[in-house]
């Protein structure tokens, strides 16, 4: 019978790992560093020998291990592949095949974004849902969907890539994907201080921010304070990505959106401003769609992994 | 053996229906009238009769039959269960248990816009691939979506209904669905006869369509003729479908996009003014996603019910 399985979120600096029973609950976790010299090839013998030192410390049955699962900062196609990932260093890698060779177990491997919506499904904040959007609002804005209860991973990859969805004209610099007025440049915590910036440079309004670094976490606690120059600020973030999840909601009509990521650690009062252009936009049938805030912060990844393979 | 099935498409007023092989040649089509009378409570036995009727006059053996596929025209959740559907005059109906009674057959049911796009994968313009979304042009905007060969209904049935995304600030009347600016308001054959009495409205620049009745076929006639102003009309109503399918390939990233409804009879020459703009808002990955013209027509219902059963 099979009893655990590992869960590996391999990142470009860190490589988290997670020990799960088949239910979900987390045995143990730890990290290793991420060691992207001579092209990345360190990095999956790195993963197998930890998992290999695992099993060893825990005089684990390697019958009943599940699998493993990785979490991967790049596509993964549905053949195992990964056509290449820039924080890894890596060009094509077979990484389902490699990392079986490697561990002698089975291995399953997804997009990071989709596997930690995954995770948030399974026990976070989507937890009893089975078409759960997670959008991660950190340095850019990520996405991951899921339909019924799996990853829609989507042709090229791009599946929940909603990020670089076009969402307004008012922006002239260039996004990093090339694109102009994506979603991430008024919606990541990046676009948040950029707004700000574009808000304070407009006239002389008096706000607490004007004597700030600016950045999300001090526009949210301005409008915690009630700093009117705040509340636009966090109300036109509002309009962008209420707009961007009415138009998700368009397409594939989740259950739940769960917000997740450094942003979201503003709290209940980030979906508020989130839901008011939400439920103004989506189509009729959708308006009442549930929004949560993601709970499992950045073990998402390793609890979405271990899912994969489940 | 399972040898046949039929696929079956409910209008509002004529009620398709296909007598297929199991590997998808059409043996037979016929129609015969949507009663909607008494709140539409003879739609189903009609259906029931003349499959039955069908069976007999051909002498087929029941045991051969795999099922009966049925399009609706509304939304039909997982349970086989309909709300409402209002041009049926219907509220709730359990149609596929009602169906199974009436026929003695496995039955299926589905949306009759996610149904056609299904048609159009196995069969039409987008045979030979998976991950398909449709757009239907006509009086409004339909959609539906194939994921994986499979329709993605969403929670609220509402799973690609991408004529009410919000593409426009610039439209002061209200959708039919209650919102402002839906996609529907400017892409479908009402919404491109709106774009070009605005157009023409707006000042006095010479065009053809000044003498003629305004709908999308004289568009895009005019279109065809180089019509200056017929020009510009079609290159609005391309940037707000191309910037909706980008948007679209956010969330679902299909490998193409099929165009069906009335206004795709105007041949290739849509495609091009929606690719232009697609291309320059679609994240890069999915920049050379593939555009067909549908091509099953009015049949795009049967073939997807039937679809539906195999």
């Amino acid at each position: 019978m099979k009893r655990y399985c590992f869960g590996i979120d391999i990142g470009g600096t860190t490589i988290k790992c997670g020990l799960f029973d088949v239910k979900g609950t987390v045995l143990e976790k730890w990290e290793i560093p991420t060691r992207t010299e001579n092209n990345g090839s360190y990095i999956l013998p790195d993963v197998a020998d930890t998992i290999s030192d695992k099993i060893r410390e825990r005089d684990l049955d390697r019958e009943e291990i599940a699998g493993v699962g990785l979490g991967i900062p790049g596509p993964v196609n549905e053949e195992g592949e990964v056509p290449a990932a820039v924080n890894l260093h890596w060009g094509y890698v077979h990484i389902v095949s490699q990392m079986e060779r490697l561990t002698g177990l089975d291995v399953k491997a997804g997009n990071d974004a989709n596997v930690a919506a995954l995770g948030e499904m399974w026990k976070g904040g989507g937890a009893g849902y089975h078409n759960v959007v997670l959008i991660t609002l950190g340095t850019g804005v990520g996405g991951g969907i899921i339909v019924d209860g799996q990853i829609l991973t989507g042709t090229h990859g791009a599946g929940g890539e909603i990020g670089h969805i076009h969402i307004t004209d008012s922006v002239e610099e260039n996004c990093n994907c090339g694109n102009r007025g994506c979603l991430e440049q008024v919606a990541s915590a990046t676009g948040i201080s950029y707004l700000a910036k574009r808000r304070l440079a407009k006239d002389d309004a008096p706000s607490i921010l004007r004597s700030r670094e600016i950045t999300a976490k001090e526009v949210f606690d301005a409008v915690k304070e009630n700093d009117a120059v705040a509340l636009e600020i966090a109300d036109e973030f509002g309009k962008y990505l209420g707009l961007a999840l009415a138009n998700v909601a368009g397409v594939c009509d989740p259950e739940i959106f769960v917000i997740g990521g450094g942003v979201s650690k503003a709290g209940p009062i980030l979906l508020d401003f989130i839901k008011k252009y939400y439920r103004e936009y989506a189509f009729l049938p959708c308006k009442e769609t549930q929004f949560a805030l993601a709970e499992l912060g950045n073990d998402a990844g390793i609890y979405g992994a271990a899912r994969l393979v489940i």
